[in-house]
């Protein structure tokens, strides 16, 4: 047994109440080294009594490492734990005290889950694990009304750049609506809607007043009614990390300087402040001056946004926030937040901004979910042929043992979104190879999001040729593209096994790029069959039932002799189903 | 390269701020696998220009890793990392996406620690750095009134059992602050003084009262008053987790049942609140009945408690608390409990009663220290020749190991408590042997404290026999002892390098228990030679100054040939210093 490679810590994702009765327990091993992973379980202050031995199962792998879990429901919610592994005749012990042969003497340097407290147990919204997003950015989507358009509009369809603008407001969403049912989603993620002198509007000016441009903060509040009583959710940007140079508060500093009542709102290094030899003298979102950074610690400035935070909860009963830039505001900051948050509502959904390891925000007290910006990495460097399967199961196990389970399953999956280029473009403009990711995301655990237009062929490259405008003539519409991610929305809806079910790879093999894996709940079982090569390909697989259809078919599929074969056209799919009850 | 063993986070220990602009670093390697190691740095919003790269230090050891650390001063507070590995010719990075042997490609997939908020820095209090603290069972110390000694009070220095009284009280210390002005100490850590009915008072009826065995509040203000009028800190034991069964709240759950209005302050499962089948039917300490657990959740009793560390701040000037059963009281309580506490005296130093790995409360937002029971277990097990130098090494590197620089500074190192065995019984009664163990305590990273009596020669098994009542007959006390700590706490006291000096082991062998180490710092050099054997041992080891002297007698000692050689007799040590400037 390789020891070097054995991990784990009582606490964060290795360790942690998953909810009021049962903790989660972690351990990793080497690869394919070790057989038989027991966890020794009992309470502290009764040991003999409470003593159980228990199997822990292997829930994943990645490149080097196996992980085990297990579910443990300690009667008086406090659990002491030593774990045994076997393999072959060797047996070792882990405990807190270190890792060797001698079996623990307990309950003294046993690792420990003091005591379970509600208060501090991770909890996410129920309605974010069913929900299928869909994020739009206002300005790009529809003109609705064209008497607030702001200056120099640019006639729709054109192209887009970092400053010119199209005219998209919230009676264009309004009017869409129809739309959006009919493609099946059920929560919209918006980027900022707030007053601000940009067309992304990242850089706010007046947290409280939706901009001029987009209508204002009754219209919103109609929209944000009308999607409620379609079922759809609704999901803000807050930008917290910084505002816009024409804040008032920030003009104030320009204008007195040092004798500002508002120093103390931002992290000005040198007075003036200003760019100096290209950088700003003020602390700043990268080195935009025009973007100056808030002193998150600052009381006033806390009250401020933690008020503005609130107020749109309550104002619009909003469903949650997404937060800009999420990573470089302090920790105190989003702990407040969160507590106000959910205060306001129980079921908002915090979502952050944050590309690499976050789980430094995904322990129960700051956010539920991050923008899963590696997942979309991942996903297209497979499809677009960068790995094997081998490779890919092994990157999508390292993801998943990122985090806790309850952020596993409401985190933000998406494949683009207006900081990326667009997917198509991603995958070469190659229809299937999307099509193989998007029915990736769709059986997937977590909460798939579609950045508006993908559904009917938008294409571009990063920002801003990925926020190019929403393509409304039917005839230039992709309606095929349409139909597909229409149906695999409303594959996922029906059932619960793609959201809530348990994931695992049946076939992922080293030098072959083509996959099968299977989700299943105590209902129903998928098995997805993807041949991601230009040649045509025949996947197979054992199967001991007869009771396989065509998930989007219906068609019956029988394996021959106990082995399922799936023939596949070049960069072809199937999703097969069968019910359990 | 081992690549299993390799180890970092971007958070908790492996990457945190030390201060408002250093970050410090840590990268694990398998123990003597890896040459150099570098951290690749910059701000990832302009990399090229900020790109550094940095030559990581091996800062200690365990049985099977290296630890390597980096402090950085990233220009923006902004970092963006990857580690470079090299042994041989192999060379390995570490980055947020994963181990391997492509370099990474800046600023995507590196490591991120976002952005240094001052308000997110661990801070901990700078006395605590220079504190030699005594800890003191009040009722067991003096008995300084006997007016005030409860009913069946016994002659001082019976057998104190689980139950019974010998009048200790807070008149007794005051009586006696001469000797511990005498003894050296400049921080007293007293075990609870409020009202409970029990001998330990572990079990609180009145939060802000002292127990009129003990005396009253206007003495307790008193003794306080005169503590730091010698320039002594003091520390109140704070037990949160439960209360007595007479506290007024529970009382009126055992009168009221259902009907009670404080059923929310405390869990219970199942009314009546009563031990059934010998299991209380409320969530308790342990299983002692008497000992309710409290509802910390509830904001209630969160206020209430949070009032009462907030009173006792104020109203005595009190210098920090130590946290009874710390680690079963939610997290929530303790972050409200560091901010209320830190505004009321930002010098406050709070230590959490947590006898296993205490991470979770030692990431700034909670705790600043731990009683240190894992060194107690390792140092008691290395004296008493239970493991080698070797060894001892690789526990000590383990230790400091666990938690972030600003906790091994100030982390609460004890040798005994009201909790074990005496020291003196634990090593057998050979005062050589506690001779060691007590150089070590003074010469090692972390606040040392003495147990009560130590330092006369009490001794004791566990609690209650280590509970003996304080020896003032001088007849009866060691006194040679008592000179020998005096000497150590002078020593610790007068050397900045005992206290904050960098810690090195120069001889840590298998198969041999002796060892020899050194501590550092720009203006002077300890090295300590220790001879943990039952015979003589000259140890040897190369020196290249001429500028040694006893530390504790003066003498000169000369290296011969650049090679010191230390005769020390069974059991013996020697600590040598040399001035740097």
């Amino acid at each position: 047994m390789l020891l070097e490679a054995l991990y784990h810590v009582p606490r964060d994702k290795w360790a942690y109440a998953y909810n009021p009765s049962t903790i989660h327990l972690r351990v990793r091993t080497k690869r394919d080294d070790v057989e038989q992973v027991f966890a020794m379980t009992g309470d502290k202050y009764d040991w003999q009594a409470t003593y159980q031995e228990l199997a822990m199962e292997k829930a994943a792998h990645d490149a080097m490492f196996d992980y085990w879990e297990l579910a443990v429901k300690p009667k008086y919610k406090r659990l002491s734990y030593a774990f045994k592994l076997m393999a072959g005749s060797e047996t070792v012990y882990m405990q807190d005290s270190g890792i060797g042969y001698d079996p623990p003497t307990p309950p003294g340097e046993l690792y420990e889950f003091p005591y379970i407290h509600e208060i501090d147990v991770f909890k996410v919204p129920e309605w974010a694990k069913q929900a299928v997003f869909y994020q739009i950015m206002p300005e790009r989507f529809a003109n609705g009304d064209p008497s607030n358009d702001p200056e120099h509009t640019e006639p729709w369809g054109g192209i887009p750049k970092s400053d010119n603008y199209f005219g998209g407001d919230l009676q264009g969403i309004l009017d869409h609506l129809d739309d959006l049912s009919d493609l099946g989603i059920n929560a919209i993620y918006f980027t900022p809607l707030f007053t601000s002198p940009s067309n992304h509007k990242y850089d706010t000016v007046d947290y409280k007043n939706v901009d001029p441009q987009f209508g204002d903060n009754d219209l919103l509040k109609q929209l944000v009614n009308a999607c409620h009583e379609r079922g759809i959710r609704v999901v803000l940007d807050a930008v917290f990390n910084h505002c816009s140079e024409l804040f008032p508060p920030f003009q104030d500093v320009l204008k007195y300087g040092q004798n500002s009542k508002y120093i103390d709102w931002f992290h000005i290094n040198e007075f003036p402040a200003s760019i100096k030899n290209g950088v700003p003298t003020y602390d700043t979102f990268g080195f935009f001056g025009n973007m100056p950074k808030f002193n998150t610690a600052n009381p006033d400035v806390k009250a401020y946004l933690l008020g503005v935070a609130e107020y749109w909860i309550k104002e619009i009963n909003l469903d949650g926030w997404r937060l800009d830039v999420a990573n470089e505001v302090d920790h105190h900051f989003w702990r407040d937040f969160r507590q106000i948050v959910k205060k306001a509502n129980p079921e908002a959904y915090i979502i952050g901004e944050v590309w690499s390891d976050s789980l430094n925000w995904l322990l129960g007290d700051q956010f539920d979910s991050v923008m899963n910006y590696p997942f979309a990495d991942k996903v297209l460097t497979f499809f677009n042929g960068g790995i094997d399967g081998y490779s890919f199961s092994n990157d999508m196990g390292a993801l998943i043992m990122r985090y806790p389970q309850q952020t596993n399953e409401v985190i933000f999956n998406m494949l683009c979104s207006h900081d990326t280029p667009r997917l198509l473009t991603s995958v070469g403009n190659d229809k299937r190879k999307l099509k193989l990711c998007v029915v990736f995301l769709f059986t997937y655990i977590g909460t798939p999001c579609i950045f508006y237009g993908d559904e009917v062929g938008l294409s571009g490259n990063g920002d801003p040729d990925c926020r190019k405008c929403m393509i409304w003539d039917p005839d230039k519409q992709d309606r095929e593209l349409y139909d597909f991610y229409k149906l695999m929305i409303a594959l996922r809806k029906k059932h619960n096994a793609l959201r809530e079910g348990r994931f695992r790879f049946l076939h992922a093999d080293s030098h072959d790029p083509c996959i099968i894996y299977e989700r299943i709940d105590e209902k129903g079982h998928f098995t997805i069959w993807m041949n991601n090569t230009e040649k045509k390909r025949t996947l197979s697989h054992p199967m001991n039932t007869n009771d396989w259809c065509d998930a989007l078919t219906g068609e019956r599929v029988m394996p021959d002799k106990g082995t399922m074969n799936i023939s596949l056209d070049s960069y072809g799919y199937r999703i097969l189903f069968r019910k359990i009850k």
